[in-house]
């Protein structure tokens, strides 16, 4: 008992615990759960008479702020803006659309339309997230990732999806049986393995029984099977050389298998913010909406938050969980590596464009899914659910990462941003893009508080500013998607908080300790 | 217009037209329509004064009489069961299963749970059944049908559906990388589609630098990211020699790709009858249950249909909608050719399990898709819709086609059936099998009156059998997912049902000539 208190008087008094916490992880002292581990353990009444003031309503605050206050913490969730949620921004008829250096938008879509403006779909694999939705009885959809009769396009060159999938994999498939009938693989492949994959790839590919892609039904017809006597006609394969002279055609095949855009994937019904407020509801008595902080100092006997109006907030502990590039813009006087690694975090600027719009598409027989185009608008993202109802949101743009041509969209005029999407749909459903109304368009590099969609570390970045703003700062503890091995992600968001949750609880039971020590 | 009235009176006459119609059809004479043409143009009031008598109340009958009797035509159905819908059974809790030598059994499924025992997905090319989903406003929602997470069996060796399929993409690459490297493809490739292809393969086959395929996250984690200092653990890549010898580890991959097949898949909200039952709602005063028939006679006149019980209908036309072998036993005078081309086609057997349980699965992160299994369950299919809620029915088996394992498995005793479905379950989610209640097992070729899941022609009898099956004999027409190009489809069964629908259309013009005539 000595040893283990003597250890822990001095994590506290140096308050470094949560840094060697940190440094035995990353050098995988500690095992990191197979799946999700759950919510991290804290005794009923464990947090009684300590406070903690959380910056941030977004996801991360919010789980946090859920889970310390059940454990008995006084938890105070200071919002800058007059909504929680942060990224997760579902946008509705009545509401605001406040943009820096914009005119305001004000949204007037149809009751029960919705835009997404920021994080848009459920991944099954973030175990985090949908456990709150499970834990709170959040109602979910799925959310249609893979379409594959929606169109792919490039350089104004449309084709479906099952087309440029379907007829790459066929004459993968072809060159790969002549390589191997031509002996260029004997030397990687026995006799036998040889054969087998011989078999696969004609399976695999379509290929005929010499080994030749001729077409498929798999890229669809160009008059589709019926009664009687119409057996249908396929289409005319793409050539290999079209395909690679047509690089976003072939998009699609690289996109769905990303680990975290695999199918299936799912949406609260009626609005990513669902599970935000879901949480919102249970602890809104201690959430102040409107209300910006200027700073942040931390002491030896607490942590004192000041406000842009008002009295400055005392607490115990604080958990951060603002953007890295608005923490930098704090008073604070964090370690001069701190302050250095704040500024070096890198927010990456993406835009939305979202139209109402009678559902032309689903009378083409495109239910949900992804269009794709080398345009800067990006895709055309048709609406999961409310299937074959009058009226939907039609996605007409996400343009996000580092091409010149997203970077570019992202602070285009608002009315060239919608002319770009609007041109794109129209060349995908020829005659109706005069039925797009009502565009909105959210750009997050042009929304306060934000300043971009989500942190790009690169490799070099997770072994210096990214541990760096991982470690509290004396009684300042840090969340964020930032602060995740799945950045971008409400689920990046949650598990960083969760890892805070564990620093404070550790924090906790060490103050604890020294103040007994002191009786 | 004399020409053209003989020509019709000439068809009349010989009760021909609908096969001169057919070959002009099968001679490409006719255009396809390209994508859903529509409901066929029914002038109103064009059947007025006739009358219909339709055999089956499955969804091509349905479909049909619901079109017909629009069109003014008396129609009357009739229907062996005691439901309509045919092969398109859904069963909820108080329903009777009764097989044919099995002992008869009682779905106790709690209130809002079902088996959809037959038809199970909505493809959206399947225009023609998403018409009447729209037209009569039943609800849809997405049915997951493929789902990264979800296990592939082979051998008893296990491995999620990410890796299997996204191993095999990654050998691929590597393998067609150093075939091209090799300039084994010299001839075939460009210079410059070479440079692009090696290019892509990289990114489609997440390759190394050195074009070496050394695993990727596509394929998921064994230790999943997280916040701070989890970084994740990537799975190690199944080896080439693994997948080859591991067949089934290999069918998502062939499986998701085929044309019906594709993603996004729906269903009804509740149960797949909801489409067909729209349908009975609007004309279930023109449809007879419980009334077998026994012959069908056709004549100059009209037809007569005897019944198993009670007095002959008579009308003026017929559509048979009974599966061909059904109507192979019925007494009639059809042609020696329709007569051989009816005992010649061929019902394919299935058979399905389901169990009632908690959503065990839900807790595993596995919502929706399915899983597949050597074994001769062949899948565990788990539901869609209802996400997170309580109970669930999870599909144990389907089993299907030609091999030999399948069709044993259609002929098992329940009890071996529901223990083989049961051992699967086990293996891919331990200590779960226990949750498994209230199995139940419909196997299509114990099911009276359908003899089968579905018509199974080969490449020769679409030449011979399936044209004498479409055409008419003299007032009776015919219709079914046999006669079409989508066979075990609804869509076929709808499609075929709209082209029988087209040869009433004619007959009864054709008719009413020569009724002028005689006037």
């Amino acid at each position: 008992m000595t040893s283990r208190r003597a250890f822990l008087q001095a994590m506290g008094r140096a308050g470094g615990y949560g840094a060697v916490y940190l440094s035995m992880q990353a050098m995988g002292l500690l095992a990191a759960p197979r799946a999700f581990a759950g919510v991290p353990e804290l005794a009923p009444n464990s947090g009684k008479g300590r406070s903690v003031v959380i910056l941030g309503a977004g996801i991360a605050g919010l789980s946090a702020g859920y889970e310390l206050s059940r454990a008995g913490y006084a938890v105070t969730i200071l919002e800058a803006r007059d909504r929680i949620g942060g990224r997760v921004w579902t946008i509705r008829g009545g509401d605001r659309v406040v943009q820096e250096g914009r005119e305001d938008q004000l949204c007037t879509f149809d009751p029960g339309l919705y835009m997404n403006a920021g994080a848009a779909r459920l991944p099954t694999e973030h175990h985090a997230i949908f456990h709150y939705a499970r834990e709170l009885n959040v109602p979910l959809e799925v959310m249609v990732n893979v379409n594959r009769s929606a169109a792919v396009d490039s350089g104004h060159d449309i084709v479906t999806q099952r087309r440029a999938v379907n007829d790459m994999r066929g004459h993968i498939a072809e060159l790969l049986t002549k390589a191997i009938d031509r002996g260029a693989l004997d030397g990687d492949l026995g006799v036998t393995d040889r054969d087998m994959l011989r078999t696969y790839l004609g399976d695999w590919g379509a290929l005929s029984g010499k080994g030749q892609y001729l077409g498929s039904d798999r890229s669809g017809f160009s008059e589709l099977p019926g009664g009687y006597g119409q057996a249908g006609r396929e289409m005319d394969p793409l050539t290999l050389e079209q395909l690679m002279r047509h690089g976003d055609w072939n998009w699609p095949a690289l996109f769905e298998e990303t680990f975290d855009q695999q199918a299936p994937m799912f949406q609260p019904v009626g609005g990513m913010d669902r599970i935000a407020q879901a949480i919102y509801e249970r602890i809104s008595d201690h959430v102040r909406l409107s209300t910006p902080v200027t700073g942040i100092r931390s002491s030896d006997s607490g942590v004192t938050v000041t406000l842009q109006d008002g009295a400055p907030i005392v607490a115990d502990y604080c958990l951060c969980t603002l953007p890295a590039n608005y923490v930098a813009q704090l008073d604070h006087d964090f370690s001069a590596a701190k302050t250095a690694s704040l500024s070096a975090a890198l927010y990456v600027p993406s835009a939305k464009v979202a139209w109402e719009a009678p559902r032309f598409w689903e009378d083409a027989g495109i239910y949900g899914g992804l269009a794709w185009t080398e345009e800067a608008s990006t895709v055309v993202w048709y609406p999961s659910g409310n299937w074959n109802s009058p009226k939907g949101v039609l996605m007409g743009a996400y343009s996000y990462g580092s091409r010149p041509a997203s970077v570019a969209f992202t602070h285009m005029p608002l009315e060239e941003r919608f002319a770009n999407s609007r041109a794109v749909i129209e060349r995908m459903h020829p005659g109706k893009s005069d039925l797009l109304a009502k565009p909105l368009s959210v750009a997050w590099n042009e929304t306060e508080w934000s300043g971009g969609v989500g942190c790009a570390w690169s490799e070099e970045q997770r072994k210096t500013d990214y541990l760096e703003l991982c470690r509290p700062e004396g009684r300042v503890f840090f969340a964020g998607e930032h602060l995740s091995y799945i950045p971008f992600w409400q689920e990046g968001a949650i598990l960083s908080a969760f890892e805070a949750i564990k620093l404070v609880r550790e924090r906790t039971a060490a103050d604890g300790l020294v103040h007994a020590d002191h009786r």
